[in-house]
């Protein structure tokens, strides 16, 4: 490893755990606003479905672009944690038994297991909605335009035209709702919507927390979606190569349901060489911020190579 | 019917038209904010699950709130709209088989019915982000921290301590999780989560819109408590009574899966005492606000008095 490996490293580490505490405190078992105690089984189920995995890849990309800014401290991290309770939500719910019916996520039973089918569908609603209530809070930013932009920016990055469209398309790609016989245009498309856009919106929370101009913005995002559509090559890949036990969760599922991939599309090489291009596109996007940025070209570099 | 019942029908239907206008527009299937063609399935799911039907009953205490403080137009039709987003995506979730396991919505297949499970799921999902997509856009009020507020108001109403959580509670007494004994207060608070938090919201969401100071939302929210609880309680009544034709869903359903209703608890006497005492109550809440505040005096009125 290079020394600036070691630094992204300690830095993604450092990152989770923070976003672990602030998670732990946003779903801690207390009341605020005056509530009245939240019901036991459904904290229970939010923490499971939400706590203790993950690299928080999202919330460490929030909270790097707005240190590039010159903005760190709860903000950040705030919009960071919300990002990341979308994330948790998306996954409860697609591991569910009519979605991609999965028992396992993070080698840990997933919610539906742990709990049962019912409180797993709560648990991603009420995920959803804490993370808006966190982007809302005057806690996040003190700011309120700050406030919106950042929730309108997550919900266009979440909703029917971003991560849950994606989703349904993935569905519609199994063949569950009549042929399915996908261009590279459509894949492309499917990947963007499901995984893509709220990675880029990861970096673009950062953007709007850090007061980024316009310019600078444009570039942020430009970086966040040729990160967001590396991160998906390079997963198709991984879904082709690696094991079940190094992922901890099954592997080869794409192929087992018949699903077209990019490395489908574009043979593996291909693929390989797509990632290349992204990698170089997105470093390229960063071009105007200097050495500072040098932590958010490590990301791209860790995104693709994580099967290492 | 006496002449303001006349004013206050006609106000309602004439609420329901621009809603369902406005909904419509909200779903379209186009192409907005430059987005890529929405799956196609996922809009006819969502226009399935969101337009058609109901009295929409929450925008028009939201349009009619914020006409009592005199705004109209666009904003407070958005802000109702957003509301009735919420309540439309929580009427999917609750019908799915893991949860209330319901065939029929106002009298047409529920969305899982008349397309699938896992479709099903996503429909809620977008439309709860459609919701707050709504009410995070300029389009609903030029001032961020109006949408701001609008936000946090939604996102605590309808989270682990409002709505989702009262689903659970729900759940639970129908004794899925272990027995249920629920006494007086835990009904009472499970029906201010599941229903009451999100009914005082629309409410409070005039009142946000409509620019009230802080005594005059005060004493607005306290006519929406006590509006949702009369509601509640008025529901518990007709669950008891009426007939499956005149409803148009299932009816006896809490009896039949043993779950305590107020109905159990005051006697049917004692419920109607308690509906009553409510309406005067949110009656009594509207007394500074002159004779412009008939329209909200009809409204819990007719809310006690659906049967009819």
């Amino acid at each position: 490893m290079t020394p600036s490996t070691i630094t992204f490293t300690a830095r993604l580490r450092e990152a989770a755990e923070v976003v672990e505490a602030s998670l732990e405190t946003l779903l801690a078992d207390k009341v605020r606003h005056g509530e009245i105690a939240r019901p036991a089984r459904l904290m229970a189920a939010m923490r499971h479905g939400a706590l203790g995995g993950g690299k928080r890849l999202r919330p460490f990309l929030t909270i790097e672009t707005a240190r590039l800014l010159g903005r760190d401290g709860e903000g950040p991290l705030r919009a960071g944690c919300a990002v990341e309770l979308l994330h948790c939500y998306s996954l409860v719910h697609d591991d569910l038994p009519s979605m991609d019916d999965d028992d396992l996520r993070r080698g840990r039973p997933t919610v539906h297991r742990a709990f049962d089918e019912a409180t797993a569908i709560l648990v991603g609603d009420a995920l959803q909605t804490l993370a808006f209530e966190v982007l809302a809070d005057p806690a996040t930013d003190a700011d309120p335009a700050i406030r919106s932009d950042l929730v309108l920016g997550l919900a266009r990055a979440s909703g029917l035209g971003g991560m849950v469209g994606g989703q349904l398309l993935d569905l519609s790609a199994e063949g569950r709702y009549g042929p399915a016989d996908l261009a590279e245009a459509d894949v492309r498309r499917l990947q963007m919507m499901k995984t893509g856009a709220i990675l880029t919106f990861s970096v673009e929370a950062g953007a709007i927390v850090g007061r980024a101009d316009a310019a600078a913005r444009g570039r942020l995002v430009e970086y966040g979606r040729a990160l967001g559509a590396a991160f998906q090559v390079a997963d198709d890949i991984l879904d082709r190569e690696a094991s079940a036990e190094a992922m901890g969760k099954r592997t080869g599922k794409d192929q087992e349901k018949g699903k077209a991939t990019l490395v489908d599309l574009l043979g593996m090489e291909g693929a390989r060489r797509e990632c290349r291009d992204l990698v170089e596109k997105a470093q390229g996007a960063l071009d105007g911020f200097g050495p500072r940025a040098e932590i958010l070209r490590e990301a791209v570099r860790f995104v693709v190579e994580r099967e290492a």
